[in-house]
């Protein structure tokens, strides 16, 4: 941005320069079988010119041209589209209108599809792929790109990385302390839910009573997709860092005394993958592969995160009119929060929920409790984004078919656990028998399966918020 | 056929309540990233029951239902079509048009391909469907198949197997004494230009100047998709038998010795990924290989068999004129051969041709290398389909970029040899600098590169017929 | 032997300048720790020499000289012993007569024995050392090679191949039809008990209802010492062209038809380790190993030859005083078989045991079965070489611990089975229980463990050369 | 030590009881080979126990019973030799003299080789007594054990490890940042020379311009022996910490910057394998390993600690006569010493280079250099221990056949370097055409091959000391 408009345009002829040279014509409908590849180099430019622009700012500019440049020809669609309705009105053989509608299909491809594909082809193309869309989308976040083609080229990137990355293409491979170093350097890097803090923390989490695996794709083994963490325990465990934090015992692993796996962390190793159903393919997999191990294995959860809980409950306080009853808080809740922070409870819950020291106060543990629990329920359960569950972590179990089964307080006393969500974090637990139902289930009538716990917090907010 | 009618419609009737049942309905534009897989089950059983067509025309009719009747909605497509060519005309914003051209690209997808799509994502799936195409092939080349809706069909299977089966997912994997007996007696059973007699015969073509290999899938090692024999020599290989019987050096190789690599069988071992550019990749990735263990490495070249020359020539000496003066053989040719076999040129040697005796008489294969040589030339330089050489191999090679180098004369004096081509072979030349003009420029203007030799041939026949 | 002598004295001179090169010197006792190794080239030169010698009795030669002429030093010997004698006496300190035994137990190690241990070293060194061996061996047997010196050697080298080739040492493999080439053609050469006849035999050997394993030594895997083949059945197999003829069931293994354990053939694959414990440990090994594959397995067993019994059996009719009352047969059975073969029994006998035609004959098949069941019973319980069995592979199994178990009739049908043990097996049997304490009692007082059939079989034996 | 009397009697009655169980009996010599393994609890039951002792002393204690109690039979060995010596007076024939020898040579055989020969081949029984004789090597150097029979027990139990550690079943392996974790934490805490810090400091010693490699037994892959790191320069290097601590071009490596192998640490992991000859193999083997991979690389040569010079060098300081004349300083050098350190040299330099703050002051370090350069090479060359360099790593080195190359001043700046050495370290240069001849040199006629700086060095300190 600071740099002179003189040089910001002799970048921005070199780019379309490059297109122009690298980006392969589309051969008329007659000749597409028998066109030959372009010359390697071609394609292969694309790749060093784009891996030689550092700034994000400059992606997104070449991949806005390329998505614009050299999408859909519309002419050609709508000259096909008329001919395809013109058959139809002449009623004419099969032969002819099956022609028709694959040259309309053909000229339905945008033109970069072409570069794309020759680009897969080339060693470490794939790859350079998925690494290209992780900038597209983070280019989307930060409002560098965005506007139809771009997200017409989203969708086409996302549905090639489909089909390459698809589920028969994928391998299972478990992570121990005999994986190669690197493995275990990226699969420490990776892991969003809960920081790896140094070398003995990643060993306990692929020691004894732990499982680690990850999906590769079978042409780049070692090579984490995504990547699931799981404690074997004796019962659905309430608190996280009873998993991260201490030791587990040093012996080895009593088969007897394992009856419940627990999923306590769940990160996509590649952001370019994203929208690529892994993840509930991945839990499925795993599910799979404890049971051949522990054929008694009978109890699967998660114990997973609730982002984004404390945001939402500070909008609520914001939103709340100052002197009028709260609908967040029972009368006596109100009154002993007001005693123990000592002020109007909306504006000094927002400063102590803004940040972790309240977690050490006994006393308003205590307090808070019953409302936050009865709160995030609400949150969980009755919060929604075009009918299904506005938070992310929840909305992917649902979708995989899992039960909202418990809310746990005090669950993730870490920092990071404190500040985004009160401290508390959900189990989402899979029912076997029961996955597929719950999932077509949701993802049919919305409908989200809950446990009784989970329902009763939620019918108390409700009876609350009426007041 | 011989099943009674009331058979046959039970039969019918149940594939017709599968196919309902197996074939994923296609969801509503708007919810086709929300809605769930279908069931494991349901996709599954079109595999099981599918695997229980023993009779291939029973597997073509359950394919036929399924390309006619899950197709394409045509009302669909027409309708969307009349959409995109209204918002063209209204010249809307982009983004309008773009989704009413996704739309249009959502309604041009075959309601088949989703249970293609799903059935590759179970375990094995991907397997089954290159199976399933290589029964549709065969049952094209039987006519148990034909029509507009299974090449549809046919087009949407290769372009997911050419997805599939990109270059950036195939290992190249080299075959020795030392790989798995699975292996090797695979690699034997789909050597299809020159069998295997036995396992003496298969060491020796994994032994030293010898070198096999092939490409797998990364998702399944050790099974070959498309195989490369290659011969380290000396110079270019003027006969195959010098290559696949006799016994090579015990000793280890001498690398000194070794100038020239000569391919001397490409074979597809899955039919079903036929017209996935499977043998153009191999011969190039191999080159590289080769170059890498061999340095000094400069030549390379086919030795190539001559498919279909001894069926043509039979054809063309059945549609001379009895009588009239030989357009195939000089005079003096004529007088000689007709005193060799005691009879009308053409009658006898026809008779002659149509065996393969006729190669143990030096007199015979004297008289007639001149005239073969010849002949030969101009078939496989001269005989075109569509523009393009006639010979598929011829063809093959071409395409690659491969000049068309030396005609050899009784060069395969099997059997096999000398009934399918007269004996005769060609050698097919890589000349690696050139390789991508030369098919460039075969593919676009259909010029063939060809040595002095095959060229003065050529030039002796027209001459000759011009006569 | 056919050698001109003087040529013959030129090698000898050779074969002596080698060994004064090659062979190197003892160092003195104080230095033995500080003495640099010899140059590479020096024992490199020794293996090169002796590989050089394509004869046999070349070899035995070379070995011969190496054994007399670089052995033990009487002279150091005798010194250091009645060093040791004299310390003895005068009741010095411990330290010492430990130091004088110690130089007397250095001055017992002969020559050639740092040879070997250097040559052990090279690359291929423990390899040559165990043909070397097999040499020695093989000229023993064929009296190229006696005396005590050449005795000494063997167990010197005895000795070193045990402690490298100690059960420590070696890795269990299994053979399967992904097993290299390689490995499937070694296990089918040294495969001496049954030979394998094709390349379909030997994989019916290594696939379903079979187990095939070898010990590697873990610095030369995929090279077979010693290999076991075993038959899992449903009980114990009286038949050996039941288990290598027929084919088994193309389908996979059904775990719940298997309850049996046969051990059908065990085949050392490296006769230089002959005496090595290699085939004790194998068994086992294997029989640990199928207990993890099959928990519920419990009965094991050998279906073994009887090499020599034939051989034996022969020797018995001729030291037979002719018209004297037979010892070998009762008086009915002597008449039923006279009856058959038209002749007096001894004489005619030797003649058809001699070969194999009789065993199609029906009626001598019945006739021979109670006489040679018995004959065979005492030829395996009650024939000895100093006190232990006189048939090796009794000898085997029973020191191993096992039970002789059954004696079957025409079970081994085979050309080989009928002349080298009129067709009969044995069966020695493995109760995991008591295998530790029959081996201790046979090793100690060579008491043979039989079941019931064996011993009514050999108390009729008794019984009847009583008479 | 502090244990009540009354315990201790009890544990030593365990341990008699347990070696009168464990130890197997030595059987006669006419059953040596028929004598059955020992049952396998027997020796397993010493492993146990031993494995149950915690503290050195108690196991020390142990090893010195078994040692005692359980040795050579010296009666059995005084009969034998005086039969020996019986013979060879009577001159009678070879047989009888060398089995005469044999028996004597069995009696030699301490009983308990035995144990150890069994325990051997338990599973993991080699590993049991590698970590036993590390034991018994602590327990010598802590004078917890002494005298000649545990002497001779160490020597027997290092002469079975040599057989089994020798070359031929030694694996080099080479350790990157894809070799398993568990690996790369053993190589870490082996380090002994320049200990690692932390995980990004073993990330660079295994990344480019450095080779880490090791020898494993080819029964434990990936379990480390010895170890040994290079770094691959352009010269000589003269300073560590250019090795260790700086970052390496993050570039892969240019191979043709690379003409210098520096073997800048080699640390043996396996106390156990004290005077098992596997360094000297491994920097042979490293050599040809780098020679291949580099084949233009020419240099080769240590950059090597001299431990000990400290010490020695504040020895001498003490013994010097107060007020006398320095033998180890110049007049010149004292005075400017006495300046620089205001006190009498001998005493304030005992105290200065007893710490290592010295090293920060510049004056120092000029001042002193040029006299420790000449006593560190006079300590290096000129003192010794039987004749040979009494400083251990300078001793296999020369061992080894290397050229004591060049003196570096300020090589180690780290407080390990400062306080053992005074900063110095040597070079040990290999001219490969020439290793063998010094190495045979050295150790024959202890003669130190050594550069013409080193011999300049050592001729100025002996000028300089005879004043």
């Amino acid at each position: 941005s600071s740099r002179p408009a003189a040089a910001a345009g002799a970048l921005e002829r070199a780019m379309d320069e490059l297109l122009r040279r690298a980006v392969p014509a589309t051969p008329v409908y007659e000749l597409r079988e028998k066109t030959p590849a372009p010359a390697e180099g071609q394609c292969a430019d694309f790749v060093s010119f784009y891996g030689g622009l550092v700034e994000v700012a400059e992606r997104a500019e070449l991949l806005s041209r390329l998505a614009q440049g050299f999408g859909v020809d519309h002419g050609q669609v709508a000259e096909q589209s008329a001919g395809v309705l013109q058959l139809r009105q002449q009623s004419r053989e099969a032969a002819v209108l099956l022609q028709a509608e694959d040259r309309l299909r053909y000229a339905l491809v945008p033109r970069y599809r072409g570069l794309f594909h020759h680009v897969s082809k080339l060693d470490g193309g794939v790859r350079f792929l998925v690494r290209l869309r992780a900038d597209l989308l983070q280019a989307l976040t930060l409002k560098l790109l965005e506007g139809p083609h771009i997200r017409e080229m989203d969708g086409v990137l996302k549905s090639m990385l489909s089909e390459w990355f698809s589920s028969g293409f994928l391998n299972l491979e478990r992570v121990t302390w005999h994986s190669p170093c690197e493995v275990l350097q990226k699969i420490s890097e990776s892991e969003a839910v809960h920081p790896v803090k140094n070398w003995m923390d990643i060993k306990r989490r692929v020691g004894p009573y732990r499982r680690c695996y990850f999906f590769s794709h079978c042409s780049t083994p070692e090579e984490p997709l995504v990547v699931l963490h799981v404690a074997l325990t004796s019962d659905i465990s309430s608190n996280i860092q009873a998993i991260v934090k201490e030791c587990p015992p040093a012996d080895p692993e009593d088969k007897n005394s394992i009856s419940t796996a627990i999923f306590y962390s769940i990160s996509l190793a590649q952001p370019g993958l994203q929208g690529v159903e892994l993840g509930t393919f991945l839990i499925k997999r795993v599910i799979k592969e404890l049971q051949t191990e522990f054929p008694h294995l009978q109890t699967f959860s998660s114990l997973s995160p609730i982002p984004g809980f404390t945001k939402w409950l500070l909008g609520q306080l914001s939103s709340q009119k100052e002197h009028s009853r709260s609908q967040l808080f029972t009368d006596s809740e109100a009154r002993e929060l007001a005693e123990l922070t000592g002020g109007p409870i909306a504006e000094t819950l927002k400063v102590f929920l803004s940040g972790s020291e309240w977690a050490k106060s006994e006393k308003l543990v205590r307090a808070l409790r019953a409302p936050l629990m009865r709160l995030c329920a609400w949150y969980l359960y009755g919060e929604k984004h075009r009918g299904y569950a506005l938070n992310p972590v929840a909305n992917f179990h649902l979708q995989n078919g899992a039960v909202m089964w418990r809310l746990n307080w005090m669950a993730d006393e870490s920092l990071k656990g404190v500040s985004s969500s009160c401290g508390l974090m959900v189990n989402y637990r899979y029912y076997l028998d029961e996955t597929a139902t719950h999932s077509t289930s949701y993802l049919g009538s919305k409908h989200i399966k809950a446990s009784e716990q989970v329902l009763n917090l939620v019918s108390q907010f409700q009876k609350n918020s009426k007041l």
